[in-house]
């Protein structure tokens, strides 16, 4: 071995996660979502990610009972999909992306908007209950909280942290002050994206660290 | 729709790559690399990345010469593979993540060793030549370099920006000081990710933005 680094999975995880509860400031974060926070920092790398997250205080509880009776879990990118650890999930929960359903291109023609909000209208009734994870397309996080307001399928909790310059802060400030009361997790501003999504899921899945 | 927003997918991308000009200091980044630094910018919704960005003077044309002529891309993570925008490729490049292949384990186990640095050993003779994409593991990105300074297969590009707290600094610093001389990219310190290094990859893989 020509460098020094730790070579053991589990070591690393632990001194990860360690060092970021030595160096970020949980006291703002709901206690039962502090494992929550600790893992999407660990995915960007920055602890001040904290400063921007909100949770809603039904947010672990709701995403948590969902997974556990079985929730399938409906993503807008493939790589949020990709990102979730199967082994983690309670119940052999079904991951779903639809963004490359053959019938989402006319869809998105026909209404006008994303490929990525038109596959969000296809999750259909299953997505009543269900826990969603959006990590790439304000879009997508728009669509679903218009279909929600306008008497659409309930999902159980949203985490909800595209990432970008053009309409994500917009869409999580959306998704903070929507009125339809769905428990959420999300990132205030630009930063988000699919890792952070996963992670997020990747933590509520399973309570051990 | 309840909500203002774009929806055009192209206009979005418009946008947003010109916000991210407009506000983003370009000046340090080698020319043909601005618009990798751009769209790896867009990854992750902040402009200062760009003051941690290392780029190889070689780096885009080697990357860019390799992918044409078909070099297959190998990357450490599904979710980097899962990023990689197949449609942007010049040559229906193969992409590879070996991370599940069933000897990994057994590997790993034997030379004390993560999977992820495990998996790397499998990439083998088409190793030489191909673009390497590195986003989640330090221990895959050290490996690869102790691999090729032991004379192993030499990659044409290595896309190399793992994130976290554990020893990803130090393998990206490894990186940029690697005596092998081969053309790459990475980040300095604790941020990176599949989603940056897929970015990347999709930079690369057409001029066009």
């Amino acid at each position: 071995r020509r460098y020094e680094y730790e070579t053991d999975g589990a070591a690393i995880y632990r001194a990860s996660f360690a060092t970021i509860r030595s160096e970020t400031d949980l006291s703002a974060v709901p206690e039962d979502a502090r494992v929550i926070a600790v893992r999407m920092v660990h995915a960007c790398g920055q602890t001040d990610l904290v400063r921007d997250l909100v949770v809603h205080p039904q947010l672990v509880s709701a995403a948590r009972t969902a997974l556990r009776a079985g929730a399938p879990i409906f993503t807008d990118a493939h790589m949020v999909a990709s990102g979730v650890t199967r082994a983690r999930l309670p119940a052999d929960n079904p991951v779903h992306c639809l963004l490359r359903d053959e019938r989402v291109p006319a869809l998105a023609h026909r209404w006008g908007t994303t490929r990525s909000a038109a596959a969000v209208s296809l999750w259909g009734a299953e997505l009543e209950d269900a826990v969603v994870a959006i990590g790439n397309a304000p879009t997508a996080l728009f669509h679903l909280l218009e279909l929600i307001a306008d008497g659409g399928p309930r999902p159980a909790a949203i985490v909800g942290v595209p990432v970008g310059f053009i309409g994500a802060a917009e869409s999580k400030a959306a998704l903070a002050e929507f009125p339809g009361d769905v428990p959420f997790l999300t990132v205030r501003g630009r930063r988000g994206g699919s890792a952070m999504a996963a992670s997020a899921i990747n933590a509520l899945a399973r309570e051990q660290e």
